[in-house]
């Protein structure tokens, strides 16, 4: 199950009762958290998760609506004791920027790690996410997110008793290590089914339409997309700004084949963004126009609500 | 008329509800600001008062609670059109802190001004606002304020009809000004009598009682002091730390002999600090627990609320 939760919806400046957009996964005890603009910290304990598992923070790019919490959420991850390394991963200049930041909380009891991105597109891995960033277009460089979560097969008990394979090992190999025993090498795959389908979330804001997007967020189970705008007329202006209409989110969302789309970062311009629906739904009919701290428990194909 | 706003009255960190400490005063048309933690533009906005008038921020120290909200407050200044020089006040440091911070808010319609303080005390005046900075008693440099807004005498019509002087002359004078006609200087004491009784808010945060505090806050219309802790077996967390029990902020009321005084600044392990309102108002019974964004507006003695 991966837990995700979209704390924000506001785009450019938080407003009271809608915080900037940020969103946070969790899995199997690990966090990750997609950018921190001011406020974040506080939508986190609005919400009641917590910071204290924060492993990595994927910063989208550097404008102020993105960023401007962290120094608050890492004293507060301080505060929570936290102890391990933060990685932390965004465009150039990322290690430059939050260094900057730092100048009010320079004192953390863990280490900042950082990974700078450049090119187009770029894989890591972080704990059971496997991340893959992609340039998007906007006015500086910026980065969308797909995080994906991998699915192992069906562990084969009667093909490990089978093969007699000792109990102590199951687990372990359940988990894609491989085993030694007694000079016999036990490898996975002897007690695993195919992989099965694992869970995928793409997540972009503050961009045009690109190619990158449909690609990146095919199939994905969610597409977390901004929604700057609504009203046809502000076409222009999210041409001149980088940003993209509902309207372009949901074909996207099509486009892409996605199970269900949620809509953010709307422009503080726009009171009521579900006053859109009746036109969105008829590009994209799984769209949610979510209020903030909207989280849902994704599940894996045959898995069931715990 | 001074209109006062206690904008949050959270310590340390931003809670769900509780804004950090900041505070904002209008008169005639010009804003000072005390401190801008995360999230201090929202609170504006949730009070319904205006970021474009703030003619001055004055900084107590540079902990993050403090200051962390300055970038995403310059911004929000910023698309209110705001484009007069803004004066930033605060201890030696401020315009390093603040030139790295504004790594993410690098372009800016209006010039900032830096004043940084030394020494004991220092005053200075910024449109009808006579500052007041005190050294106060934290572990890192840290200063409190008292503003004070002066008042002149009655304008006596009855003395200037008399002296002959031209009408148009006459809201000069009352302001102050010193006029020169064909060659007849006129003074606005020929026309003011003497000075009536101006307002007086004192405010500190994050400090030991001192006498500074005491002597700063004496005859305060208005006192708004840090209550970090109400428990009594706090006062050894207060010392290591640096902060004051709201018993301490009380006596200091109680010897300067202030109109009111607002507790603010709670430790967020404080959840309902008007629990500890009966043992508080036996120390100083004008003691408010107050709610953010609670403000009130001062008047001159004889000022009818308009």
């Amino acid at each position: 199950m991966l837990d995700v939760c979209l704390l924000g919806t506001g785009g450019m400046m938080p407003l009271p009762y809608r915080w900037l957009t940020s969103c946070m996964m969790r899995y199997n005890g690990s966090n990750l958290l997609i950018d921190s603009g001011e406020g974040t910290q506080i939508a986190i304990r609005d919400k009641g998760w917590s910071v204290n598992p924060i492993d990595v923070i994927l910063f989208t790019h550097f404008h102020a609506d993105h960023i401007s919490g962290l120094p608050g959420l890492l004293l507060a991850m301080a505060n929570a004791e936290r102890k391990d390394p933060v990685l932390l991963v965004g465009p150039k200049g990322l290690e430059r920027v939050v260094t900057n930041l730092r100048v009010i909380a320079p004192d953390l009891p863990f280490e900042l790690r950082f990974h700078e991105l450049s090119g187009e597109m770029e894989d890591l891995e972080v704990k059971d996410f496997r991340i893959r960033a992609f340039r998007v277009r906007h006015n500086v460089t910026c980065y969308g997110y797909r995080v994906r979560i991998d699915r192992n097969g069906r562990f084969d008990a009667a093909r490990a008793k089978e093969l007699e394979i000792p109990l102590k090992y199951w687990n372990p190999l359940q988990k894609g290590q491989t085993i030694e025993d007694n000079g016999r090498i036990l490898t996975p795959d002897m007690v695993l089914g195919a992989p099965r389908k694992g869970l995928q979330v793409t997540y972009c804001t503050d961009t045009r339409p690109t190619d990158s997007i449909r690609e990146a967020a095919k199939g994905s189970d969610l597409f977390i997309c901004e929604g700057m705008y609504g009203d046809e007329d502000k076409i222009s202006d999210a041409k001149k700004k980088k940003h993209m209409m509902m309207q372009e989110a949901a074909t996207l969302a099509a486009e892409a084949e996605v199970g269900e789309m949620w809509l953010t970062h709307f422009s503080p311009s726009v009171s009521y963004p579900e006053n859109y629906a009746p036109v969105i739904n008829r590009i994209f009919p799984r769209t949610c126009f979510v209020k903030d701290g909207h989280s849902a428990d994704l599940l894996f194909e045959d898995e069931e609500e715990t």
